[in-house]
């Protein structure tokens, strides 16, 4: 393993950041039995690492996601995307935690993904399409090296959102005795036939852009912007609840627009130029061969799999300590999802909570203003350090 | 007015059928001020007008139906949209009533659209992309020089589901004295923000489309079939419940590809196919520059718009008597808005029934096997008959 900071020539909206980075020569072996090696693992961390190494939490990110979790993003210069959550003296404290946080396998922000070049072959090119089939489960097989590097054995907690829920519980399945405690957030244990759904049309979108060109688009020098901006506005109308929408824009018009009774072949509602913004945004920081990729992983869990679908024994061997957490206008991964995982759990024994917010804010509730959310989080992880405080008076 | 029964030779889609078509050479003045002469009117009739012609049933169709409501569809060959509903002995009974049901205005099966030829001009070529903003209530304007055609100065029913219920709301307020009674389903009195949201996304779809060409594709012999493929494909997710998804598809996997460990750069889902199908199927029926602008004129629907956002004072002065109809899986027209509808009729004294069908199959389950939906359709019909015969009785 070589420990290497440098500055990411890879990532082209990636340029005057210093980014933190693994290098792993060795690789990993993925599920699908490919060979990815050189593996890169890009993260950040925020706190300190205690002497004991036993106040580690990893947060996991969400499909767009990355590891600017908590300050000043070096790439967008806005705030992280869990800024209001991750620093010192809030709910999950850096004072007292060491945060780690880490670029999924197939993004593009640092780690290896379909826009790192290939070093598998003599000629020098970028991986694009052919990127392997990845899964949720090497992402967190990517984070456990991570991890190991730091030399700690035991995560305190694993916690994220959408996505980062899933990887949240592909920990506690996969790493049951390095996992002390477990937060998924507005997740689910499978992706449904209407995510699916989702998430094809949005493939469709990008495949159907010219300037895809059967992925290499890198080749030609373009990117499949237009159908990599329809991919996120669908994704984004999805992500907040019809209440959010009704109160943010309800019918309103554009301003300039209000006085306007010439017909104009535009568009004039206010939550139509809302989703450009979304879209035009979103193009500009992210790779459509990533979110191909990543969205096929998303696409491809379902914890119960390789138990005939049966969730309980997928759920047999966990260890960790759970508190699952659903948004109740979150129509993507709705309070059902997360009650059948605490179901589930409580057939195994597990200590598991379980806490739906009262929000209106749909699935995005969880990276927005929600005093309940931040309250739970605080709680569950004072409580849990109590236990585990209790626990070695014992042993 | 001109009456003309002839092949259509604009509508490339229809060549082998004969069309049923009124032609008003004066045209129609839309909403937005613009004259849109000459204006056809494509439509078919099933039954026969009785001799005092207040057996007339009009029905409404949705975003992208037709005229063909019950038999053979001359242009899909397969059953009419609504032929489980619509013919002798069904719930809307054509051994009774005299049944009409029209293309709407801007839509691409005969009635006058983007893809007419415009006669404004001297020189010929569609409309396309210039086809003026219409709106429901245009709509309806059609569809009442088509009724006068007849003579028919009320007609014992207006029926339509989604947009086809708009169309009947529509009808009651415009037209009180010439509705008897009005059954608006799965439909709503505006569209929300979703509704925009979602539409915005599938016309963002086709203007990525590189064929779609400014709207002008016609003019180079291509088709943005790519484009309206993923807005068809989006919108249809939005017809079905998630449980329908579940229970139809689930995770299941293509059949060939079950065994198959080799990763693929394509889909194996079945709710991915099934989608591929939707949206292929759809393509080659409907016109991008109909779908766009049949859209927008859903967009602007707001019957309460021009009433401050008053509903109540919207339904001031209906006559008819309404049965609202909703499903209570509908995601995209949920049963609140129905219940709105309701609530505002009963402010103005209005005779309104109210019935939630119970279904999981969702928006579409309109147009699929609902028994309690036949029987509601089929007693209402039968319960206002026999009111009209003791109205007629007493006076």
């Amino acid at each position: 393993m070589v420990i290497s900071e440098k500055q990411d020539e890879k990532c082209e909206n990636n340029q005057e950041n210093l980014v933190q980075k693994l290098v792993f020569p060795e690789g990993l072996l993925l599920e699908n039995g490919q060979k990815l090696a050189p593996l890169e693992v890009a993260y950040q961390t925020y706190g300190q690492l205690s002497e004991a190494k036993d106040n580690a939490i990893l947060i996991c990110h969400a499909l767009t996601g990355d590891q600017y979790v908590s300050g000043i993003n070096p790439i967008t210069k806005k705030l992280g995307w869990w800024s209001k959550m991750v620093g010192p003296g809030l709910p999950i404290d850096t004072d007292k935690y060491f945060v780690i946080c880490s670029n999924v396998l197939g993004s593009c922000m640092g780690t290896t993904g379909p826009r790192s070049v290939r070093e598998d072959i003599s000629t020098a090119r970028r991986w694009g399409a052919e990127f392997p089939e990845i899964t949720i489960k090497d992402m967190i097989d990517t984070q456990k090296m991570l991890v190991d590097s730091f030399g700690i054995d035991r995560l305190f907690a694993v916690i994220g959102g959408s996505m980062g829920g899933m990887q949240a519980l592909q920990w506690a399945v996969s790493y049951p005795e390095h996992v002390y405690s477990v937060m998924p957030i507005a997740t689910s244990s499978f992706h449904s036939a209407q995510n699916i759904a989702f998430n094809e049309v949005g493939r469709q979108a990008i495949f159907s852009d010219p300037d895809w060109r059967e992925g290499e688009y890198w080749r030609y020098g373009v990117t499949p912007y237009r159908g990599l901006a329809v991919a996120r506005m669908m994704a984004h109308i999805t992500y907040l609840s019809e209440d959010a929408l009704n109160r943010k824009f309800g019918r309103k018009l554009q301003e300039n627009l209000k006085d306007s009774s010439v017909p104009i072949f535009g568009e004039r509602f206010q939550v139509a130029s809302y989703l450009h913004y979304q879209g035009s945004n979103f193009v500009r920081r992210f790779d459509a061969n990533s979110y191909v990729t990543i969205s096929r992983a998303m696409d491809w869990f379902d914890l119960s799999q390789m138990h005939d679908g049966d969730l309980v024994r997928a759920f047999a061997n966990v260890q960790s300590r759970f508190c699952v957490i659903s948004l109740s206008s979150d129509w993507l991964f709705p309070t059902s999802r997360s009650r059948a995982i605490v179901q589930a759990l409580n057939r195994v024994g597990a200590r598991v909570s379980f806490v739906e917010i009262t929000t209106d804010k749909g699935h995005d509730a969880f990276l927005l203003e929600e005093p309940d959310l931040d309250l739970t989080i605080q709680g569950f992880l004072s409580g849990i350090e109590e236990q585990r405080r209790l626990e070695n008076y014992a042993s």
